[in-house]
């Protein structure tokens, strides 16, 4: 098997697997019924944001990318699939030469979005689209889910750095994702080796409580530590009394000790007295860093705390109570035969369940006030009014199967910061709302 | 880079790299001091369930040897953390020969667990052992979290199949792992083709809506279905009107068809009439499967609806609720000096802020009651009690670096269920509550 660098801090073969039984089925059938090469329209949406959430955050673009141009059927897959007598013969065939060459437009990543918003929009043949429905939605539901806690975090936290150490809270692989979600959204380092062999991001880190306890005295274990990593370190104070804690510490390593950590306990009273004590032991230049179970409440409650710094684990990996993005990848059109230039279709599900989606072929653009502050994300499937063709958000990113669009995550860093900083101050209101600016269909 | 079959569809260099940065800066600072070679006992652990949750489930442990097995430095990754100075040269070298040479015992995978209890023991030295802490737990986190919410789905389902079908609602290596896990607590089928491919779970799949929208009318979808997948196949009849394409699905595939599937709507109402309907038009035998939002709520009250089978998405793959376990790695007992035989000593954090916990290398035991079922999970660091001593729970997994203890999936599917079996009826309670046995420490 060939190999391909596919966003993660392994080499893989293929993305091809990482699809839907149904998908297959799908191509077969159509292939069947002469209907696999109508041109197709298919987009990237959720019909509503998280409950309470005010914005979303468009995170994965980048490894949509990676996992679009290494979407390969190769010898192993297709023995497996015929094994499995998954689809016919035919249908093998036609996924051994497979390659997407079609055209993908959409939000560029770090962008924010709202119900409606065609983040995505993948056009081709049908069979061709089709197929990258799993693999598409799993890389944005999950990385979008993580970008927009980290941006809530980011919000609350203010200039103070923000820790990614959540590894060890969700699958290994998922966590090299949310290391890259959570930069997107605006933190500012990770404990995560892989995320930074993988995506250049800084890692930290220098003690456990294990650490601690290995030694006979936490003294022998401060002194060890600062022996070799220097006064520079991190020293975790909470193992077994916090004031004594802080006295040897600074005795060790001296008044310039570059940090304590705080891992446990009422942070906002513990870091109070912690940093009065460090004061009077002159050591004021020596930050506080916390990281105890926080979330972007627990990080906004410490706002008038004396902290330097935050480490998010298990809230940021899991989304904070959203773990999933809800977006959905629908056809929403295509042509009536398979006829290159066969006038496109309108189509949508009708079913009065619930699950309704507007058919065509979308825009979008982002209305902005006389202050140049977001005020609608306005969606059309016509002509686009004038007013708004110079803020139109979707990007080509993929052009006749080529990736257009590639970026280095500061820009995506950037973009997201400064589409933040253009909505509506109520934007990074923690409480629960509606979306900050409403979707208009015109 | 050597390759390594790491529970991934994939080729994996190594697992070291699924690591926080602190474990290795922990290793270089007890190599300078000369604690690293210190035998030490690690303890994987939660100090409680899920909110409301009666039981946890074990799974990911035939993962975690895959990890343990793999977790070598190869020259890629000890050149990254070279050039990012994350440890030192004499760490370097040490990591470059690093093979874990230690034993682990847990409780096989599939069995269930309560607060406290002791899943799994890592021995051997303080570094080769801390090393291991980031990716065990990524792996026992995720994995268990998934298991189980799947087990209370397969509670609530009863003798009707499962199918997990929600790769597309997480990350796209953590929904292979997500499969597996649900497999493990009693889901009968993927729609994941990646999970087919590693995992040998069966994948099921035939159409979704935009494969109806494709066609000019829902007639000819069906048809085209049905001609290359056979009557057999399940129909999707909720994209235009139900009635309609129930209708149409008879009238195109005939009594015979296999089933046909609702994504939308209220399932508990439409499958009455579904039901009715196929068997007015003599498909009597022509199955009803609902895909729509489903969790264990949801399946339980369908359980006097006439549905065959169950596909369920985001609740699975987000844990329903609680998209990761809470258990830590903790460092219990180490020597107090590098010698082999010097005695081990018992370690806890004290600090009074919380996250207590019990030093010393403990033992666990299931006590029955007269009818032989679960009563109390046992707890001890001393001599076992002689009614205990078959009923003890750990397993040894690795023995002296080697992995002791793998075994085929349906082996652990068949435990888990053995194991909730033998639990008291009210573990299958959906309602919230509390442990369904005590944890009793002796």
């Amino acid at each position: 098997m060939g190999v391909a660098d596919l966003g993660l801090p392994v080499d893989v073969p293929s993305t091809a697997l990482f699809t839907d039984h149904y998908e297959l089925t799908m191509v077969q059938a159509a292939l069947a019924a002469g209907t696999a090469e109508r041109r197709s329209v298919f987009e990237v949406f959720t019909r509503r944001l998280p409950e309470g959430r005010r914005y979303g955050v468009v995170a994965g673009t980048g490894r949509v990318l990676d996992a679009v141009e290494n979407f390969r059927f190769d010898a192993d897959v297709l023995n497996f699939l015929r094994e499995r007598a998954a689809v016919d013969e035919a249908t093998l065939e036609w996924l051994a030469s497979y390659r997407f060459s079609g055209d993908i437009w959409g939000y560029p990543e770090g962008e924010v979005y709202f119900p409606g918003s065609p983040i995505l929009r993948v056009e081709g043949s049908f069979a061709e689209c089709v197929l990258l429905e799993t693999v598409i939605l799993s890389i944005l539901n999950h990385d979008s889910a993580i970008a927009a806690a980290a941006s809530r975090m980011a919000s609350a936290a203010g200039d103070r750095p923000l820790i990614e150490m959540g590894a060890r809270r969700t699958h290994e692989l998922a966590a090299v994702a949310a290391s890259r979600a959570a930069y997107v959204g605006g933190f500012t380092s990770t404990s995560d080796l892989a995320a930074g062999f993988r995506y250049n991001i800084p890692t930290v880190g220098t003690s456990a409580h294990a650490f601690t306890l290995l030694f006979d005295t936490e003294r022998e274990a401060f002194r060890a530590q600062v022996n070799t990593l220097g006064g520079g370190t991190t020293l975790l104070v909470d193992t077994y009394d916090v004031t004594e804690a802080v006295r040897a510490a600074v005795e060790v390593a001296g008044p310039e000790l570059g940090a304590v950590r705080i891992d446990s306990g009422d942070l906002l009273l513990v870091a109070h007295r912690v940093r009065q004590q460090l004061d009077e032991l002159g050591a004021t230049n020596t930050r506080i860093t916390v990281t105890s179970d926080l979330d972007e409440y627990a990080i906004a409650s410490l706002r008038a705390a004396p902290v330097d710094a935050y480490g998010v684990g298990t809230q940021l990996v899991t989304g904070s109570g959203h773990p999933t993005a809800s977006m959905v990848y629908k056809l929403v059109a295509r042509a009536g035969s398979a006829d290159a230039d066969a006038p496109l279709v309108p189509v949508a599900k009708k079913s009065s369940g619930g699950k309704t989606s507007v058919g065509g072929r979308k825009w979008a653009a982002r209305r902005l006030d006389d202050h140049g502050v977001a005020e609608a994300e306005v969606i059309g499937t016509g002509r686009v009014p004038q007013e708004l063709q110079d803020r139109l958000l979707q990007v080509q990113l993929v052009k006749g199967g080529e990736v257009v669009a590639r970026e280095p995550l500061d820009v995506v860093r950037d973009r997201h910061a400064a589409a933040r900083a253009g909505l509506p101050l109520s934007a990074t209101q923690l409480s629960r709302g509606e979306a900050v600016i409403p979707t208009e269909y015109v």
